[in-house]
C-alpha cells in the first residue's frame, strides 16, 4: 500500500462532517482503497464485474457432497440464463456477470457471457495424489489473470470473484489447512449442507489429501511445499483461476471483492505467491463455513457482511459492493467541517 | 404478519436453485417482507426514501455531549446542501432525502427538501421533568405519520428513518431504559464520542430522568407509565416523529428500515403503541451504542449490518437497503429447480 495515500486518506476522513471514526469499518475500507490505488480519494470502485469460475472435482467420487456432479454444468446454464441468485444480486448492484469454464467435466456450447478457458475436464482426486499438474495450475492462474485484464479493459473498476464447482468446499478446506497449518477438523464444514456422516468422511478425505501430498504441518511450521505446488496438489481449477483473478486485479490496482470460502482459499494461494496482492482484496462477507473465518483471519481481512450465507457464486461479494462504493463515495462527496460551516466538537 | 403469505414465501424459498437456507438471514428477511405485505413474493422495496427528523434537546444543557447545540441546525444545512454522509449514501442506493424539522431550536428558512413541522423549539430538559407535553408528543407522532404517508404517495416503496439532534443519544438511552427496564449503566453509551467523565455524567442524567418522571422499573416489571406518556417524558421530538414514521409505514404496509440507536428507541415506543408495527420494521444495522443492541433484542429484530458505525442520519439504514432489495429480488427473479432443470441434492 502507498503510505502517502494512506496518510492522506486518514487525514481527509478526520476533516469530514462526522465524528471521527463514526463510520467504523467503512473508514478503514476507504483508507485501504486509497492505499491500494496509490491516490486519495480512491477511485470509485464501480462498475463491478462478477466472474464466476466453474470447474469440477475428482474428489467428488469420494462422496463428500450429496449433490450430483452434473449440477456444476446445470448451474452454469442457470447463470447464463440469468436464473441464479448471483444474477439477481448482480442486477441489484449493477454488476456484469461473466461465467468462465476453467474445468467443467462436460463440454459447453458457446454462449453469450461464457468464456471457455478449459484447462481440464475436472481435477484428479486430491485424496489420491495431486489434483492438478503444475502446468494445469499455471494455465488456470493465467486464465484468471486474463479474465481480470479483459474485464478491466472493458470498463470494470471493481472485480467480484464467484465460483461454481460441486465438491469445491472440500478442496477449499484442504487449501486452507495447507496454507494456515490449522487442523482439518476445525477447517472443514458442511458446505452446501452435508449430514454428520458425510462431514466425518469429508474431514478424513481432507486429512488424506494433506498426507498423500506431503502438506501436513502445524500452524507454527513453515509450509513444506511451495505455494504453486500446494495449489496444484489440493486446489481446484476454479481456485487457481480465482487466485489468478486476484493477482490480475492487484496488478491493475483494481479492488477485488472476495466472496466466500472458495475465494478465501484461493486468496491464500494468491497472497502466498505475491504478498502485496492482499492490499487489493476486500472480504465481501464471512460465510457459515468455518474455514472461511480461518482464511480471513490469516489474510488479515475483516468481512463486511455476516449474514450466515453459504451459497457461493459470488453472492456474498456482490452484496458487499454497495458498501465498498459507499466507503469510497464518502471521500469524494462529503463536505468538511470548514467547507460546510459546521462546528467541530469541543476538544 | 399474514400467515398464508409467510408459508408461501417459505415454500417458494425452498424451491429456488440454491441449497435450502443458503441465503441465511436474507431468507428470513424475504419471508418477513412477504408476511408484512400479505403477499408472496413481496413487492420490491424500491425506491427508498430517507426522512431525517431533526430536533434539539433541553438536556443538552446538562453537558452530556461535547458538540454545541447549533450543530443540529448546521447539519440540517449540510443535508440540504447535499454534503453529509447521509447524502452520499442515499446517492449510492438511489434514495431520496427529505429533512423534517420537528423541533430544531432555531427557525429554518424554507428550502427544497425541507419540511417544517416544528412542534417546539427543542424539548424541555428530561432530567428535570417531562421533555414534552402529551400534546407535543402527539403532534410529533402525527408529523411522522404524515411524512410516511406523503413519501409513499410520491412513490416510495421503502422508508428509511434518519435523525439529527445533538444530545439525542441521551434521550434514546432514557427511552430504552424505560421501555426495556434495563439499567442506565448498560444502556448508555458514548454517542458520537464522549470522554469517561461525560459518560459518567450522562448515565447519572439518564437515571435522574427516569426517577423524576416516575419511569424506574426492573426488566421483569411492567412499565409504570403508558407508552405515549413515556415517550413524552424522556423522548425527543425526533423520537416521537420517527415512532410516527414507523406507524405510518406499517399502516401502509411499506417496510421501514430502522437506522441506529435513535430509531431503535423510537421503534420501542411505536411498538408499545401498536405491537404489529414491528412486522414492518427491518433493523438496518447495529451501531456501536450499547443501548441499540438492547433495543433490537427487545424488538426481536436481527440487524443486517454490523460495521461499528455510530453516525446516525439514517446512514446505517441506507446501507441496508440494497440487502433488503436483494432479499426480495431473489423471490421474483431466481429460477426453481424444476424451471431451470437443475438436479436437487439426493435426500
Amino acid at each position: 500500500a502507498d503510505p502517502a495515500a494512506v496518510a492522506e486518506a486518514r487525514a481527509h476522513q478526520d476533516r469530514l462532517t462526522k465524528p471521527q471514526g463514526a463510520l467504523g469499518v467503512l473508514e478503514d475500507v476507504a483508507v485501504r482503497l486509497a492505499g491500494a490505488a496509490g491516490v486519495s480519494p480512491p477511485p470509485l470502485p464501480a462498475p463491478a464485474a462478477l466472474a464466476i469460475f466453474a470447474a469440477d472435482h475428482g474428489v467428488h467420487a469420494r462422496g463428500v457432497t450429496p449433490w450430483p456432479q452434473e449440477v456444476t454444468l446445470q448451474m452454469v446454464g442457470n447463470f447464463l440464463a440469468g436464473g441464479a441468485v448471483a444474477n439477481a444480486f448482480a442486477a441489484q448492484v449493477g454488476a456484469s456477470v461473466t461465467v468462465v469454464d476453467v474445468g467443467v467435466a462436460a463440454d459447453l456450447d458457446p454462449a453469450p457471457g461464457l468464456i471457455v478457458s478449459k484447462v481440464a475436464h475436472g481435477t484428479a482426486d486430491l485424496s489420491r495424489g495431486p489434483a492438478m499438474t503444475r502446468e494445469q495450475a499455471v494455465a488456470a492462474l493465467e486464465a484468471g489473470i486474463a479474465v481480470a485484464r479483459d474485464l478491466v479493459a472493458q470498463g470494470a473498476r471493481c472485480l467480484v470473484s464467484g465460483d461454481m464447482g460441486i465438491a469445491n468446499t472440500t478442496a477449499s478446506a484442504a487449501l486452507i489447512c495447507a496454507f494456515t497449518g490449522r487442523d482439518a477438523a476445525v477447517v472443514t464444514g458442511r458446505g452446501t449442507g452435508v449430514d454428520d456422516e458425510t462431514l466425518t468422511r469429508k474431514v478424513e478425505v481432507v486429512r488424506e489429501a494433506l498426507r498423500v501430498n506431503g502438506l501436513e504441518r502445524g500452524p507454527d511450521e513453515a509450509p513444506p511445499v511451495p505455494a504453486l505446488e500446494t495449489l496444484a496438489a489440493v486446489g481446484g481449477l476454479e481456485h487457481a483461476a480465482i487466485a489468478g483473478f486476484v493477482l490480475g486485479g492487484a496488478a491493475l490496482r483494481v479492488p477485488v471483492i472476495l466472496d466466500g470460502v472458495i475465494a478465501g482459499a484461493a486468496a491464500l494461494a494468491a497472497v502466498a505467491l505475491a504478498p502485496d496482492a492482499v492490499d487489493h482484496c476486500v472480504a465481501g462477507h464471512r460465510s457459515a463455513e468455518p474455514g472461511h473465518a480461518i482464511a480471513l483471519e490469516h489474510l488479515g481481512l475483516r468481512p463486511l457482511i455476516e449474514l450466515g450465507m453459504r451459497l457461493g457464486e459470488g453472492t456474498g461479494g456482490l452484496l458487499a459492493h454497495p458498501l465498498v462504493c459507499a466507503a469510497a463515495r464518502v471521500m469524494h462527496e462529503v463536505a468538511t467541517f470548514d467547507s460546510a460551516g459546521v462546528t467541530d466538537k469541543t476538544a
